[in-house]
């Protein structure tokens, strides 16, 4: 499969190798195309990987991965282009931190909005599915680093798309069953306004290294 | 011990009568001293359960628990009174949840503020911990109503007041390990914040029996 990334951070990457890894074909995308880190991620990670601008990404991929950070998520979709989207799965990684000079974090949008339904209203030929925006890269790419079943959360108006998103969890090792779907894509506020209480529990591990399971009757 | 519970709903009843089947006593506080529902339970609840006004209910506590709507919180905390909370153990196990007409939830306050901190401000006297808030009432008044480990959290700026916290807590059955404390009250943001998740699990599950817990490495 043909996969575009926008953001070239350590999520666009961690998954990148990660879906090269798999056999996939990965073009991750830039503001520029001579960004220094793109092109060196493309130059260790094999034959498959390639790095372009966002529109470069979004045109080579059957399905797209936003792995930006959530407040500049609609400029660099913007940038990728609207006709690149269009019919595409788009699974979003994204959380719009915002954080202040007291080391604070908030969140923009919030509570009445989300990330994921922002992309979804402005891009509605893209087949959104929130995903992954609760665990720390290196677990979404390998949920084998804990131990016991944990959860993963998807939201999205298409069923499909959905599908889409789990079977290609299901590559990187997430047992379908372990993938709770919390509805359409006004859940993504839902799974972006953990963020806060997560960052509280990384500092409270000090690792970012766990998950979310629950506990129910016997 | 002597509790003031300001509130008379569900999580009020229920913490007041797991309160009095542990030996203490306990005052449910409402707006009016003739609330059908405090007097009712008051009637049930046997010779250790009193009720009375907001005022009444903080002034008897020698620790004060908060179970109104956040919405609610501050006024009803104003009618009881800050001298009465002065120096005592305030409890916060509130969110500050509001259903628009089409049923999406939002909180007001929320991401740069909390309930918890709102409190602890207007009322700098009190020793304001939040806790509890992250799960069903019956869940609360018993663990053991689910399998395995799971979690609790709390936020405050009084570490004694925590550690107070967690030994009434011990007494509802849940044993200290299992409480997570995620530092001063600002943290009470992070756990409101969970509120919108927790309402998309709840559907997901279809009942309210569930809490969180968290895998690790090995």
């Amino acid at each position: 499969m043909r996969i575009g990334i926008i953001g070239t951070g350590m999520v666009g990457q961690t998954l990148g190798s990660k879906l090269v890894s798999l056999g996939h074909q990965v073009t991750l995308g830039s503001r520029s195309k001579d960004n220094e880190k793109a092109l060196a991620w493309a130059a260790q990670a094999g034959p498959d990987a390639h790095c372009g601008t966002f529109a470069e990404a979004a045109a080579f991929g059957e399905a797209v991965l936003n792995a930006t950070g959530g407040t500049v998520a609609l400029a660099a979709l913007r940038a990728a282009g609207a006709e690149h989207l269009d019919g595409k799965l788009l699974i979003d990684v994204s959380n719009p931190l915002v954080f202040d000079p007291a080391g604070q974090v908030s969140l923009d949008p919030v509570n009445t909005d989300s990330v994921g339904e922002r992309i979804q209203r402005e891009f509605p030929g893209a087949r959104v599915v929130k995903a992954l925006n609760t665990i720390n890269c290196e677990l979404m790419a390998d949920p084998g680093r804990l131990t016991g079943e944990h959860n993963l959360f998807i939201a999205g108006n298409d069923a499909a798309a959905k599908a889409e998103t789990v079977a290609l969890l299901g590559e990187f090792g997430w047992p379908a069953e372990w993938i709770l779907d919390l509805g359409d894509i006004t859940a993504a506020r839902a799974t972006e306004m953990m963020m806060p209480f997560w960052l509280r529990m990384m500092r409270h591990f000090g690792n970012a290294e766990f998950n979310y399971s629950f506990r129910r009757p016997a």
